[in-house]
C-alpha cells in the first residue's frame, strides 16, 4: 500500500476501504507516514470529504489506538450527553443529575474551556474542593453508586486522534466534518457507553456558525454511534446568543443551582429538560420520549436531581452547601454594568463575543494550559426579544483584576444590537437528528 | 504572517497577494516552514486553484529562489520550445535546427526521459561522443557561434522548484494546472529567452489526457510568460498515438535524419515545422507567419537545417556522419515483429502503452538516475487511419536484452485498435494558444 496513491485517490474522490483507512491511522500514529503526508490527506478529506464506511473507518481507527474504559461491571444502561461547545452552556450540570435521578447511568468525561467557549470541568473546578482527577477504578465505584460520576479525559484515550487533531491546527484542517464527526466519536465510544445524547450549537456562539453544517455533523456523528450499535440521537440547538444568562465558571454554578430548584432562565431549563428526557428515553427506561420528558421534570420538581448533584459534589471532595450559599463559591471583586444605548427590542446578543470577553478577563484560556479565574463573567440581564429602555441595563460584567475590563466591557456592549423592529422569539431547540 | 491563516485563506478560495506568496515560498526553501504546511497548502491549491497574479508570484518566487543564465552579451532574439512531454516526440532535434538555420538564436535546455515519456538529452546522447554537459560559458559560446546549442538544466536553477516538485510527487499534488504551468515557466525564465514557444501534448500518451486540461495549462503558461514581456504562443498537439514511427532514442535520431533529409513521417515533419516557423515568427526574423513558415520550410529542403544539425553535433563532441551512417548508432540486436491479428483500420495506438513497453526494454527509466539503453524502442509500420490485413506487421520491437521482451511485446500488441470503420483522419495539431 503506497500512502501517495492513498492521498490520490482520495483526492480523485474514491472512496478508501477501511483496511486503507486503518493502515494510514495506524502507519501515522507509529510514525512510518510522515507528517507531510498527512496533512495533504486530511486537506483532500477536507475537499472530497468521506462516505459513511470511511468515516466509521477512520474512528474505529483512532478509538483503536488507544485505551477504552469498560463498564459493563456496572448495572444499567450508559448514557451519556456531549455538545460541541458554547457560550453559557452548563447543561451537563443539569441534565446529567436528572437522568441519574431517574435512573440512568451516566458517566460523564468532559472537557475544558478552549478559546470563547466554557468547559464543564472548569465550571465544577469551581466548586471548592471539587475533583475531577478520579481514577478509572473511582470513576467505576462512583457511577455503581451514584449513577453519575464527572471526569476529564486521559491522554490515553484515542492519541491517534490527539496527533491527527495537533497537526489538523496547523495546516487549516479542523473545519471538515467527517474529521470534527470522527475526532468526537472516537473519544465518546471509548466511555463504554450504550447510548449518548449529542447537542449540536449553530449560531454566532458556536463552532458551527450554519445550521445545514450543523445538521451535516450531527447525521455524521449519529451514523458513526448507530454503525457501532450505539443508540445515539442529537438535537441542534441556538448558540446565536448565550444559553441562560450566566456565563463565566462559578456564575454557570449558582444559575444551574438555580434550574435544579426549578428556577432559573426558561432557555437553559427546556434544553436541560429536553436532553435529560432524551437520555432517560435512550436508557430505555420509559416506554416513550413523552413519558422520559415527564420523569425528567418530576425529578426536577421533587428536587431529587438537585439531591443527586449534591450526592455527586460531595462524593468528587467539593463543598454541597456551595450550591446555596453563593459565598462559599469564588467571587468577583468588581463589577461592570453595560446600559442599552438606546430604546428598541434586542435582537441580536453576539455569543462569540460575549464568550471572548469573558476569556479575556479570565473565564477562559487560549492555550491548552492557561489558568482561569473562576470568579468572572457576564450575567446578562436581558435576552433576545426583550424590550429595553435606553440607559437600562444590558448586562454586568464581574471581574477580579482590572487588566482587559476596559476592553471586554466595550465587547460586550457591541455585542448587543437593538432595533425598534421586534425579533421573532427564540427557539432554543431547532431540530432534532 | 502566520502559514496556517495563509493555508486557511487559500482553502477557503480567497486571493494570496505577491508578498503573501513570496513569503511562502522563501520561507520553505529555507526550511523555516514544515513540509506539512506546505503540502497541504498545495493540496489547498489542487482545489481551490490560483488566480493570474498568484501564478505569477509563484512562478517568481521560484525563479528568484536559484540562477538565472544571463545571454544578453550574444546578439539576435533568444527563443527557445518547450514540450510537456509525449512518447516519439522528437521535435526539439528538428525545429531548433530549421529555427537556427533561419537566424533565431535557440538557447536549448532540456530534459530526460522519465515514464512513458522520452527526454531530448537521451536521445542526443546516443549519438557516439555527443556531450551535453556544457558548462555555461561554452554553451554561450557555442550559441554566438552557431545559434543553437543543447544542454541540461543545471541544480542551481529554480531549487524551489525542485524542492515544492519532490513534496508533490509524494502527495498526489503533481496533477494541478497552476502548479504545472508555474514548475515549467519559472525554469523557462531563468533561460534568458526573449520569447518561447510550448507544445503542450494532449492525449493518451501525454500527462493531459483531456483537450480542456491541457488548454488550460497552456493558457497559464502563455499568460505567466506574457505578464514577463516575454513573446508566448501555445500549440496544443495530438498524443494519442505516438508522433511519427520511431519510439527509442537512437530509433528517433535515425528519424530526425530522415526528416532533416525532407523525408520521414507526414505528422512529425508538419509538427516540426511549424513549430519552427513559430520560433521564426516570435524572433521577428518575418513579418507573418506564413513568411515565417516559408522559411522555415526553405531552411528544411535546401539542406541548411541537416547542416546546422551536424554543426551542433560536431561542436558538441558528436560525430556527425552518424547521421547518414546509422551504422555509427547503437543499433539494437533483436527485433520483434508485431503482427495485427485481424483487417481493418487503425483507429487508436496507446502512446502511453508504446511508451511504457520501450521504456521497458530500456529506452526510459523510471528512476531519475537509472541507466537507459540507446538502442532500444519501437518502430511503428502504421498510424491511426492506416489499412491493415490480418497478419501484416503493425510495427517492430529492437531489443537488446530478452528480459521483458515479452512483457513489452504483448503491451505494444494491446496499444493497437483495429476495427472495420474508419477513423476521422488525425490532426497534429489541434489549437493554437
Amino acid at each position: 500500500m503506497r500512502t501517495v496513491d492513498l492521498i490520490h485517490r482520495k483526492r480523485d474522490g474514491e472512496e478508501l476501504s477501511p483496511e486503507e483507512i486503518t493502515y494510514l491511522v495506524e502507519s501515522y500514529t507509529r510514525g512510518e507516514i510522515p507528517d507531510y503526508q498527512i496533512s495533504a490527506f486530511l486537506m483532500a478529506v477536507y475537499f472530497a470529504g468521506m462516505t459513511d464506511r470511511e468515516v466509521s473507518a477512520l474512528t474505529d481507527a483512532m478509538l483503536n489506538s488507544g485505551e477504552t474504559v469498560d463498564l459493563s461491571s456496572i448495572p444499567g444502561v450508559k448514557v451519556d450527553k456531549h455538545s460541541t461547545g458554547g457560550v453559557g452552556d452548563k447543561t451537563s450540570l443539569i441534565c446529567a443529575p436528572l437522568a441519574a435521578a431517574a435512573g440512568v447511568v451516566v458517566p460523564m468525561i468532559s472537557g475544558r474551556a478552549l478559546g470563547h467557549t466554557g468547559g464543564t470541568l472548569d465550571k465544577l473546578e469551581s466548586i471548592p474542593g471539587f475533583r475531577t482527577d478520579l481514577s478509572i477504578d473511582q470513576f467505576r465505584a462512583q457511577l455503581q453508586e451514584l449513577g453519575l460520576s464527572f471526569i476529564g479525559q486521559t491522554a490515553q484515550v484515542a492519541p491517534a486522534d490527539g496527533k491527527l487533531y495537533g497537526l489538523r491546527d496547523v495546516t487549516a484542517t479542523i473545519e471538515s466534518i467527517p474529521l470534527i464527526a470522527s475526532s468526537i466519536m472516537s473519544k465518546k465510544l471509548a466511555e463504554g457507553l450504550d447510548a449518548i445524547v449529542l447537542d449540536v450549537k449553530v449560531g454566532s456562539g458556536a463552532f458551527m456558525k450554519k445550521q445545514i453544517d450543523a445538521r451535516r455533523l450531527a447525521q455524521a456523528m449519529v451514523g458513526i454511534g448507530r454503525r457501532k450499535d450505539k443508540r445515539v440521537q442529537a438535537l441542534i440547538t441556538d448558540m446565536s446568543q448565550p444559553l441562560g444568562f450566566a456565563v463565566g465558571n462559578a456564575l454557570e454554578v449558582m444559575e444551574v443551582s438555580q434550574v435544579l430548584h426549578n428556577e432559573g432562565p426558561d432557555d437553559l431549563k427546556r434544553l436541560s429538560l429536553e436532553l435529560a428526557a432524551r437520555m432517560i428515553f435512550l436508557a430505555k427506561i420509559t416506554p416513550t420520549l413523552d413519558d422520559a420528558r415527564e420523569l425528567a421534570l418530576n425529578k426536577l420538581v421533587d428536587g431529587s436531581a438537585y439531591n443527586k448533584f449534591r450526592q455527586v459534589i460531595e462524593a468528587q471532595g467539593g463543598d454541597p452547601k456551595a450550591l446555596d450559599k453563593f459565598e462559599l463559591l469564588p467571587n468577583a471583586t468588581g463589577v461592570r454594568e453595560i446600559a442599552s444605548p438606546r430604546a428598541g427590542y434586542i435582537t441580536a446578543i453576539n455569543a462569540e463575543d460575549i464568550g471572548r470577553a469573558s476569556s479575556m478577563i479570565g473565564a477562559g484560556r487560549d492555550q491548552k494550559d492557561d489558568p482561569i479565574d473562576p470568579a468572572v463573567g457576564v450575567i446578562l440581564e436581558v435576552k433576545r426579544g426583550d424590550r429595553v429602555d435606553a440607559g437600562s441595563v444590558l448586562c454586568r460584567v464581574y471581574y477580579t483584576k482590572e487588566d482587559h475590563v476596559e476592553e471586554a466591557a466595550e465587547m460586550v456592549e457591541d455585542a448587543f444590537r437593538i432595533s425598534g423592529q421586534r425579533p421573532d422569539s427564540p427557539e432554543v431547540i431547532l431540530e432534532v437528528v
